[in-house]
């Protein structure tokens, strides 16, 4: 935890002119009957600015990407924003020019409600894929959701739940940081669960050399006030070292998004460019804000029951370093290994060997420490094994969360990614149902 | 089963001069004990000619490569070899100089014993990662297999138990050609089951666009009549049909190994090129050994419960199908799904998305089908979900094999992948036993 700001209780509704709500519209059409409480769960949210907002976005580099991102990488581009609406329990994805309209009927629906100018409204979406909207229950949710906004910390919970999907529990998290002597907040919230291994862009258009592959949905709200350039800026940023460097299942969704939305209603002087003292410390609270969520994203993966920090160094560039932590993270044995409480290093140096990351065998050091620590136990050295105490090495790995330390010894690079073990809950969830196809992911 | 030859009993002592055996030497060294039947299973197998053979080797090329890999990688290159040792139990993967000396030590002893030049013994080993050889029980296992060989298929039998790790059940075939008038056989052993998604070379030199990631051993025997380099050519295209298109888990082993010695026995007029009908008719027995072993490997992966073959049509280039295929292959998802006989294609496409080959959603077709069959029932068509009753799409996933087709419709680019579903029993047999270290595979 940073020392230039405090966390403060509450999320999106933290920064000051921020309303938000969750209801329940029934996207997935459970048929809930009346007195029956099956599959309640809130699954429309909404956002609301008391003023148009600076705006910026990160979106999927999937090549199959959902219509409401198509909608909002196009209107992010403006720079201006007001309002957000959100649903969980379908993705409207592969939903074609159909999706694209429902998309933005969403956004119509909620412009009317506020006599905002329909551009001025995002529209974000998670669930199943490949199946129409449910625009007359959708509709009924936003009429509610519209009804029912508030700017009290428990408006953002219900928001913070209506966007989950196979999440066990909301995450939510709100920072308090000075800016020129004004007080001014960064909350946000998000989601996760399962097809997490973002690499989103601005754009949506996909760095060439990113080793691509979650719905995840992130939503942050400020009233710092800042201009859009430097505001993506310090977005792209926050999401290069948050969403982009976590992994549950190596799956990259259709739907990734991260909005934040910024009114200026702190009454700082507003930052119109990345260098002074302002920007760092916002930055630093995006940075946190975006941090803390994609760890909660990963600790509360389909049936994650271990964190695992990977942290390669020595690597021949940083490029080779995240390629090779990849590949450590996704790896079908490591991370059953992981979920075994087992300090493997056969099947780490194996992934190393077999990734397009430079390894050379007998220059490989693998440690083990607790999270944070820099108090590393060697399993490896040089690529020989080394006589520690393999009950000491057990120790750490039974943690449910520890630190990887992978140092290839070839050069500068250095990389960290966040991941997460395979276990049986993760295959018998994902199985899933087919008698349920609400149970299908997106 | 092509028409141009048909499939014989036995495996590898089917061709004249070739003789085997498979004996227990406790290499895990579980100690049993008299009486005790406990781990029992033959773990030390050898193969040798009764002339000097012509070689061909395909080798992993996992940047961490064992010491028999190595060893061997070295050795073929002459062209010329007799005998194959191979063990069970441990890999002698990152086990460095100590390793490479073993590794040599176990061809001389079997050398000494048949009076054949060490350079002309090869030697195979599939187990555990970094743990030093048990010698002492491996040069016993040697005596002992050297005393024990034979040509009836009860001893190739023995052998192809012997090089079983993970395995449930031995793999073997053999089958008859004729070659100018004379009868050849081609038979083969092969082990596989966990670490599956073998890209091998034949130098273990990484060929640039091949998207890379078994412990898989296959060892080959043929008496039919052939020089090193049309034998080479013939196994490297084998392999690319085969075992370079399978995949249990994603990931590459740093044992993967096939051998192939043919010692000239048939009497055939010894091919000398890759031109005429002999070679195609050699080519063609080749491809059909490696392809049902590979194909063994899959169904008799860990935990694997449904054989799925993905079948990539117009794709931009062939590369583009590989990589598409293995995307839709190695993701978790989609192999969950399989697992819970689900044709899902909302899963598929989104892998597809986030892979690095060409995709337009608009163009993708998905469709499904017993195996082999060309009757396709579609469950996507240029994008959009198909009408089709999705009982009957229920009804071919459920199957314990059937065929994935997509055709990206933007090329003429094709690949075919021999997948496996991911299952509970995978996550539980690999997060292993921390008390149990040889159950760590490699």
């Amino acid at each position: 935890m940073p020392k230039n700001f405090k966390t403060t209780p509450g999320s999106v509704t933290a920064p000051q002119g921020f309303l938000a709500s969750g209801v329940f519209c029934d996207i997935k059409r459970l048929g809930t009957g009346k007195g029956s409480n099956k599959g309640r769960k809130r699954d429309l949210a909404l956002i609301v600015s008391e003023v148009p907002a600076t705006v910026a976005g990160m979106f999927t580099t999937n090549q199959v990407c959902a219509a409401p991102v198509k909608v909002c990488a196009e209107r992010v581009k403006k720079g201006v924003a007001q309002a957000i609406v959100v649903n969980s329990g379908n993705a409207n994805a592969c939903t074609g020019e159909q999706g694209l309209r429902d998309a933005r009927a969403m956004t119509a629906l909620v412009a009317k409600q506020f006599s905002l100018r329909e551009e001025h409204v995002l529209v974000g979406s998670t669930g199943r894929i490949g199946v129409a909207m449910p625009m007359l229950n959708v509709k009924a949710g936003i009429l509610e959701a519209s009804a029912l906004l508030g700017h009290g910390p428990e408006h953002a919970a219900e928001a913070a739940e209506a966007i989950m999907t196979s999440d066990t529990r909301a995450k939510q998290i709100a920072v308090e940081i000075k800016l020129g002597g004004r007080t001014a907040r960064v909350g946000g919230i998000c989601k996760g669960a399962g097809m997490i291994q973002p690499g989103m862009s601005a754009t949506g258009q996909r760095p060439p050399p990113l080793p691509l592959h979650a719905t995840m949905l992130c939503f942050v709200t400020t009233d710092a006030a800042i201009k859009p350039a430097p505001l993506r800026t310090a977005l792209q940023e926050a999401t290069a070292l948050s969403f982009n460097r976590i992994t549950v299942d190596g799956d990259m969704s259709t739907n990734d998004t991260v909005l934040v939305l910024a009114n200026g209603l702190a009454g700082n002087t507003p930052i119109a460019s990345t260098s002074g003292r302002d920007f760092a410390a916002l930055q630093e609270a995006l940075n946190y804000v975006l941090l803390e969520l994609a760890k909660m994203i990963v600790r509360d993966g389909e049936g994650v029951s271990r964190f695992v920090t990977v942290r390669v160094n020595g690597a021949r560039s940083p490029q080779h370093a995240d390629i090779a932590a990849r590949a450590v993270a996704n790896s079908a044995l490591v991370k059953t290994s992981w979920c075994g409480g087992d300090p493997n290093w056969g099947r780490i140096i194996d992934a190393l060997g077999y990734s397009a990351a430079e390894v050379v065998e007998s220059k490989v050091d693998i440690a083990y420490s607790p999270p944070g620590s820099h108090k590393l136990l060697y399993s490896l050295k040089r690529g020989r094994p080394v006589s520690t105490s393999f009950a000491a090495l057990c120790k750490i790995a039974a943690l449910p969360e520890f630190d990887l330390h992978i140092n290839l010894n070839l050069g500068k690079g250095s990389a960290v990614i966040y991941a997460a073990d395979l276990t049986e809950d993760y295959v018998d969830f994902n199985k899933g149902d087919v008698n349920d196809p609400s149970s299908l992911g997106g």
